[in-house]
């Protein structure tokens, strides 16, 4: 699903030469304007991508994007259609090019601009007390907004929502009839950055967090937003309190998630699955649909559908207890 | 304990006929009144109760109330003195049931009404800046309320408590020499519903929070209000950080949770309970008293009194250090 | 690293006979002004330290205090340049002796002295809505200080900082470019109290967080200060979200704490230590340099440097693939 992300201003006169030279990589000699800067999956023909393990080979095998950064090891993995751009550190490349795309991605700080809702702009919605509203935000009809809440700019809330209080929320586009309950904080930047000795390197986080029709956030949970890729959170799934998605993190729709779940970056997990209290799914992970993950399991490994797991590593439900009886 | 819940109002003139007719049972000719909907302990005799599970039948054989709904498969538990109310589905019913009898319940909003607080009112009261408070409430002498802390209408504070900033209570009732610490949400709705492919249904939550005397709760805690029974904290139990206790949690006295533990829903937790960070409790258990559960452990069983365990799952303690020398 | 503290007012009349008298131990002739309580590594000559288990004797053999409260049990242990305080609880008379050097510590209060900031005092510091600040704080220069957010008297900020939305700041010294995001909870006093039938006694703690520069806390985190020692979190050290760190807890440069990992009391973590999300570091560990804790790990034992461990209870991460194949 690729929907227009309102948070970000994007150069648009970026040619190809300027991103090759900047990762100091072998000329082209072509003169293409780059559009966007995106993973594999979402990537269109003339923006850019990047490949970086050999989890992704088959979207690597499928994606319709013509330049992808890549190490000099996974040359041999790129088909035909596409063309290496050979670096030799293919996340900072990624970085250097996001700060190049997008000038102010790089700033992550809080929103100055925002103020008491004018309420006039908001004509069917009911605002708490203290609420702060930054610019350009839009919200649904019938919507509640709780006290002390933030919302900052170019947010998009849909009718029926039920905002709780001292709940901060940006970079995030909301459906219709959502639920974030008090003390959520939804769009801060991920837990993404290059360790380096004295300060470590910031990057930029492009992405933004989706929140479906029908879903509930529970209360003081954390969701970051995506840095390329954006985090999403399907139709009517519900999450307890105290959970934690971190970026990237693609949960499908109609799932349970119980207290204090974590979720590592860029794991994407499938519909109708339910998690038990205090699980943590580790990043990078597949987890089908219909699968059950028992409370305090540590899931290590994709899982297939229609699968139970349970323990620390996850294992097979049925194995779990028989070996614990 | 029975407790006056003075957030919900009863529709008092529900009879029991009504009632079979809404969740499609078997006519009685009798006319009765029925007063309240209530867990088989608490239920009164002219309370309507309910019957789901064999861990409960000790309580249903001891019970007060008349009338039971429960499952055709559980009809021959239910005691002659008792008059059982076969339905499809016991929680479904039940939460129809509630919806009748306490129709408000089932909007659980936010609270609109709250505003600075009339010092007058709470004249040995100590308030912080940007406190809101709702109708009714009661806080006792010589208690302080931190800064942009939100109570809402009918909550009771004992005196001498200290609430601390950037807290939410709701549907609470707290005791004397209570102390709240900053960012804990009290009293919000269980994460209880039943799943529905299109949108969850969501049931009321007609319990509340009630927390004694001499009890602390840390920073950032998550305790939800119970479904149709209440959760409880006991006397001088003591809550470290992030602690989450799902809705019907009862704990007992003298007990000291440590940061991150998490309780799932209507577990009953004895006296003098000591438990280490991050260890989780599954619902519906019965923890003892006097019992110590390691830093880490997933409980899944019952623990009987005055035993140590650790491990996931727990065991005992003995047996966890032996097999992990 | 000893750092002035400037949050708690000392009496400087105390006299070591005072103490004596106050814990009731054998009465000295000798008259000496005690200067300060303090741990036996920080400890100065005219100070009071004390010692209570033997994983601490390193530090006693090497301490230049001079008068150091312990048990019959370690008197043994105490060098011949050291005078032994017997007495029957080593704790409750640390807690006796820090109440009389510092008599306000107890009154673990919220700091009511908070306002809107006098921008005057604060020129190069941008500041949100809804801002509280106490008396006596400094912020340096190019400083961000997001809405709602409170930040008590005494605190100190270095330049450069950017601090979240509704952030609650206390009894913490913080370098320079440090980020603390949205929702966190710095300076709490620790989880430590005398179990007690009736109420639990609470201890007055004197210690502080102390914040290095270039370092970031992620949102809804919770930094507990220290009892006696200080809370340290070392340079350019980053740590995502829902993160707890209890009192006295010492954490290194470099580190990466990745979500919802916990820290029980007095641990001291080395430089470059990598830790996966949602492990738990039990109290009083030592944990080297250039450590890999896997996540969900619980750590139970020292872990000396250049080491990676998994599991719970955490062991050799090769010894924990191989045994979860």
């Amino acid at each position: 699903m690729k929907i227009k992300n309102p948070f970000f201003k994007k150069n648009s006169n970026i040619l190809l030469s300027d991103i090759i030279k900047l990762v100091k990589s072998k000329p082209i000699k072509k003169r293409v304007k780059i559009e966007n800067i995106c993973d594999l999956l979402n990537a269109k023909e003339n923006d850019i991508s990047f490949f970086n393990s050999l989890k992704y080979s088959n979207l690597l095998s499928k994606t319709k994007v013509k330049y992808v950064v890549t190490d000099i090891k996974y040359e041999k993995f790129v088909s035909k259609f596409c063309y290496p751009i050979i670096v030799e550190n293919v996340l900072k490349s990624v970085a250097s090019i996001t700060s190049l795309l997008y000038p102010d991605a790089l700033n992550d700080n809080i929103d100055f601009s925002v103020n008491s809702p004018n309420e006039k702009n908001y004509k069917n919605v009911k605002f708490g007390k203290n609420v702060l509203i930054g610019k350009n935000v839009i919200i649904g009809k019938n919507s509640y907004i709780g006290h002390n809440t933030i919302i900052e700019s170019n947010v998009k809330i849909g009718s029926e929502c039920n905002i709780g209080s001292n709940v901060i929320i940006k970079y995030s586009l909301l459906g219709n009839n959502v639920r974030i309950l008090d003390g959520s904080i939804i769009g801060k930047k991920g837990f993404g950055f290059f360790p380096n000795e004295k300060q470590n390197l910031r990057y930029p986080h492009i992405g933004i967090v989706i929140i479906q029709d029908n879903v509930e956030i529970g209360c003081n949970n954390t969701i970051d937003r995506g840095s390329i890729s954006n985090t999403l959170i399907g139709k009517n799934t519900f999450l307890d309190n105290q959970v934690h998605i971190a970026h990237n993190v693609q949960i499908g729709q109609n799932c349970i998630i119980t207290a204090q779940v974590g979720f590592a970056g860029s794991s994407v997990i499938g519909n109708k699955v339910l998690i038990g209290g205090q699980a943590g799914i580790s990043g990078h992970l597949k987890i089908g649909s219909n699968v059950q993950i028992g409370g305090g399991s540590g899931v290590i490994k994709n899982i297939p559908d229609n699968t139970k797991v349970m323990g620390y590593p996850a294992k097979n439900l049925k194995n779990f207890l028989k070996e614990n009886k």
